[in-house]
């Protein structure tokens, strides 16, 4: 018997933050600079549901957009879910992973959210999160 | 002892199809429009041929071809494989991956098929069949 | 003397039409098939306006969605514009120029518009229209 | 008799800073923020110097590279040749460009200078400069 | 009166070609290396013939390929148009554009060709021939 | 109890290297040719490090930058590793992704290493190497 084939849809959006990482480790980013982070989210999933789809793209990109609004064009040194941490690209990935996750309504289906993001034109990090339970 | 190598190789082409999505889950979808679906296929395999590659580069792009051919320049809505189905991006793509796993040679060596599609420059969608008893 | 620096901004947006080309010079496109175009509009300007821009980067995107607006999800063979036209992508192009200089706000300054399209991965089409009389 | 060929060489790089822009025209982006700016330096020239170039493609990428960087991982706000100025990627761009052209060699023989800056996935600005009395 | 617009259209290709710039300006490429040139063909027109187009994409896509099908797969310096000459960017693109307008079809009407090469991900050259008494 | 997100940090360099594959199953590319190559070297990571990434992106960049020196501007028909053997695309990344491994830092706490090649712009190979014992 063949496995049910396994899907994903992925989702693009931006967002233009400033922010400084406190640690010598990070050499000249210590200082307060910006990036552009393209913003890809991928949802997961074994099989489809019953429209034939992973998911509605418009509300795949409805959640993402919901998810980043408090982030766009913001100074991560002084939000609150970020001062005092290291804001680096794995820790806002995971903190976005996070929140998309709590945004998808029940019975998804999915298993698995990965949330990517070039910071620049030649380098990106991801996330993958599995979903349990679901 | 380290686990042997996997490998993939993808190679890309598109078609440029017209279709509507009769269900209102697809708001303004529901309408005949169209896209230009950007294709990749990707093949996996554990190591390599004996000629030190996944597949024949030519013979990939070459597959590929055949299997998008009859979806060229076509409306879905009026296509056998798709007439009274909603043709989403998902089930397209679910549909190439399995013609292109029917036109894989006797002892492919394959252990999985994945297709990608791009549906417009901000969402695109995968499936990846795994190929068992190869 | 050094000449007055030129600029351009160029902002993106994508539609999906549907459509057919009906002159046996167009081959298989004849039939109804299908594009996603991504647009690219782009404004010129001799210098730059007081806030030293091209023009506003939201209100170019909003001049862009608007014009796309009427031509989204749609199938143009029977669209009141394109209807027993050729709708080709130099001739979609034109028509969301000519849109686009429409929209311009008063006093706008701008000296050329540029709408370019790509519509499959290998090939794009762009039109440029020069201002005069700004 | 044919014209002489005009010619344009490339070359790419990118800055990653923040700054605010302090007028209420800018809406959210009065609030302190950040970009990665994708910098594409264009050099233009009518035929090709005696060595079959527009210019040595390491020379013009070690160019780009010294005029950017001052301003990688920087706060603009508090740069000192952007206190004060709305520091707009039009600003940002007509300064690296009047720099890129400072570095020029004496007897360069280009024509024009273009700098180019994507800000996000889908809004990008150029300025080009016109070379006389070279 | 508002003049004509101007259009253009662009096609891509690729050639994988070995080659070695055989004087001290070049460095390390003065050894025997190779590129990936993706090319990229740009046909320019005031207004547009009576089907709707710069140029049938077909008919443009096969002339860059007819043109680059001697150059596909080889070394240059064994290549009896290139041998004992700087076989650079600028210059394969110049030999590339000479024999793309020698294939032009009589009453083409266009006003210039450009030929564009990406050499790697960070660098490309391109170069515009005008075309006149068309 | 949620399982631990796993992440992964890309980073990209290119190649441009000459080679033949000297077996009739290459066809042309039996022929002396060359390819930029377009790596992406992907880190993978369960968890992060503690200072919230997978790997420092500069040591990161270094590492493939040092790998890939020995292979820049050189045809691969001479080279000491690959003389006497097929350098597909696929050898040649699974080569990388050894040397790779071999510049990890004692205690470096990745899964698996993932380096891939665009050889074209429409086909690109990758190869895993899980790390066990880490």
């Amino acid at each position: 018997m063949t496995p049910t084939p396994t899907y994903r849809l992925a989702v693009d959006d931006h967002i233009m933050i400033a922010h400084s990482l406190d640690d010598e480790f990070f050499g000249p980013a210590q200082q307060l600079h910006g990036a552009t982070l393209h913003i890809r989210a991928v949802f997961h999933r074994v099989g489809l549901e019953r429209h034939g789809v992973v998911l509605d793209i418009g509300e795949a990109s409805a959640m993402l957009s919901r998810v980043l609004d408090p982030l766009r064009h913001r100074n991560l040194d002084e939000h609150p879910d970020f001062v005092e941490k290291l804001s680096t690209t794995e820790v806002i990935i995971t903190y976005i992973a996070q929140r998309l996750i709590a945004e998808l309504p029940e019975g998804h289906g999915l298993s698995a959210v990965e949330v990517e993001a070039d910071e620049n034109p030649r380098a990106r990090a991801a996330v993958r999160m599995e979903l349990t339970g679901r």
